[in-house]
C-alpha cells in the first residue's frame, strides 16, 4: 500500500462543499468517484479542510492509501482526464504512511477577496463578496493585527463546531488591494485578506471578515476587536461574511508529506 | 417611444452568442425574456457586436424602443431582478431617436487575455485561453503595433462574414501583463491584448490574437505579421483563438448616445 498526497484546486460554486453528503455533489465524492473510476477501488480521501459550499480552493491537500501500481506522480493528470472542469488536480506524489493531510498539518492560509465597487462583474460573482458603499480600508487594515498571535478564537467560532479546543495560532493577516485583469476595466481592484494560521475553527475565517468589513464600515474600531476576541463570544463579533469570497490556498507540513530516502535494503553478502 | 440604450456585461460560458438562434440561449434572447417579463412587449433589442458563443462583454451596449412609461434610468434595475447572474445591466438611459447600438458605433474595445502558466485555476478556465510553453511577450508585443492603422483585414476575418468591406481602422492594440488578484498565488498574471478600431470583422480579434501567438512562439516574426496583412489571404494567419479569453470591453459613440437639451416648448403669451 502506498499513501499519496493530491493538491487541489476548484471552484466551489457548483458543490455542497469539500465533505461527501447525501444526494449532493460534493469536491471530495467527485474525486473520490474518479478514483474509481480510474482504479475500480472505492477508496476514501482525507482533506485537509472541510471547506463549506461555495468556497474554492488554490490548494486543498489530500491523501489516500492505494494499492495500485499507478506511480504515484501520475494520478493527478490521470484522474484530471476524469474529474469535470472546476476541479484540477496540481499535483501527486506519495508521502510517508504517517502523513495525514488534516493531522500531519502545521500552517494553513485562507485568503477572502471583497470587491468594494458598486457592481460585481457577472464572472466574479462567485468568487468575490460585493461590500459596496463606505468602505474604510485602512481602518480594516489597521485591527486586522489585533487578531495575530494564539488566542481563543470562541467568538468567531460558529455554534456547530466539532472542535473542543478552541484555541488557534494566527501567524499572519496580510491585508492588500491588488488589481484584477478581470475587471470592468484594467485597474479594477479587490481587497484581499490572507490569514495564515496553525488552523482554523469551523467558520472562522468567515467570521473574522465580517468583524473586520464592520470596521471597514464605521461600525467598529479596531479596540473593538480586541474586545470582541477576549469576550469568546459569538455574538459580539460581526455576521458570518458568505462563502465566495473564501479559498483555500496552501496547507504547510513542514516537511512531513516528503518521502525520506529509503535506505536500500543490505544485500546479503554470499 | 422613447429609444433606450443599455449597457451590458456578460459571462458568454453558457451562451451560445449574442444574437438569438432557435432553442439555444442566447444573451440577447434573454434580456427580450426579461424586457417581455417586465413590459408584457415582445421587443426586439440591438446589440453593438454580435459576440459569438463563450464570449463575454464588460460593456456590450444594444438599444430598443418601447413606449413604457418606465424612467429610462430605471430600466436597468428592473431588468437585472429578472436576468440570471451571468448577465448584468450596468446601465440605461434616453438616447436620440437615430441612435443604433451597432451603427451609431464609431470605436470598439475588444479585449483577449491569455494565461501562459502550465496550469489555469478552474475558475478562470472559462475566461483566459491557457498558453503554456515557449512564449515569447516581447516578440508578440513588437509585432503587434504591424496591424495599426487603416489596412484591409482579409487576412484575418473568417469566410462566414457577411461584410462587404474589409477595411478597418485599428487605432491602439495595447499588449500588457497585469496581476490577477485571481490566480494560484498573489503574483500570477495574466497577458492581456485589448485591441481599438472603428470596427471589427468576423473573428477578427481570434485571428489576429492567433497569428500574433504564434510569433510568441517562435513560429513567425513581427515581418510575417505585415505580410500576412498584405497577403489578404485567411489561410496565411495563424488559427482563430478560442472564444473564452476574448471580451467586448467597451463601445464608443462620440456622443450620439448622449440626448440634447430639449427646448422646453415656449409657452404661448395670454
Amino acid at each position: 500500500m502506498r499513501n499519496i498526497r493530491l493538491t487541489i484546486a476548484y471552484e466551489g460554486t457548483n458543490y455542497a462543499g469539500w465533505q461527501v453528503q447525501p444526494n449532493r455533489p460534493s469536491i471530495q465524492g467527485t474525486i473520490e468517484a474518479a478514483l474509481k473510476s480510474l482504479t475500480g477501488e472505492a477508496i476514501r480521501i482525507h482533506g485537509a479542510g472541510r471547506t463549506d459550499a461555495g468556497v474554492h480552493a488554490a490548494g486543498q491537500v489530500a491523501n489516500f492509501t492505494i494499492a495500485s501500481s499507478i506511480p504515484p506522480d501520475r494520478f493527478a493528470a490521470a484522474l484530471n482526464s476524469e474529474l469535470p472542469h472546476d476541479i484540477t488536480l496540481r499535483d501527486s506524489s506519495e508521502v510517508p504512511d504517517d502523513f495525514h493531510a488534516r493531522y500531519s498539518a502545521v500552517r494553513k492560509q485562507y485568503r477572502y477577496l471583497i470587491d468594494t465597487a458598486d457592481m460585481t462583474p457577472p464572472w466574479l460573482r462567485g468568487l468575490v463578496w460585493r461590500v459596496p458603499g463606505r468602505f474604510d480600508e485602512d481602518a480594516l487594515a489597521a485591527a486586522a493585527p489585533r487578531l495575530i498571535g494564539t488566542h481563543d478564537f470562541s467568538a468567531f467560532e460558529s455554534k456547530s463546531s466539532p472542535d473542543e479546543d478552541s484555541c488557534r495560532t494566527v501567524f499572519d493577516i496580510n491585508v492588500t488591494r491588488s488589481p484584477t485583469a478581470l475587471g470592468w476595466q484594467s485597474d479594477h481592484q479587490l481587497l484581499s485578506i490572507a490569514m495564515t494560521a496553525d488552523g482554523f475553527l469551523y467558520n472562522m475565517v468567515r467570521a473574522i471578515v465580517g468583524t473586520l468589513v464592520q470596521v471597514a464600515q464605521g461600525r467598529g474600531t479596531a479596540d473593538d476587536v480586541t474586545r470582541i476576541l477576549n469576550s469568546q463570544d459569538r455574538s459580539q463579533a460581526g455576521a458570518t461574511a458568505p462563502p465566495q469570497g473564501l479559498s483555500l490556498m496552501w496547507v504547510d507540513y513542514a516537511g512531513a508529506d516528503r518521502l525520506q530516502q529509503r535506505p536500500q535494503p543490505r544485500e546479503a553478502t554470499r
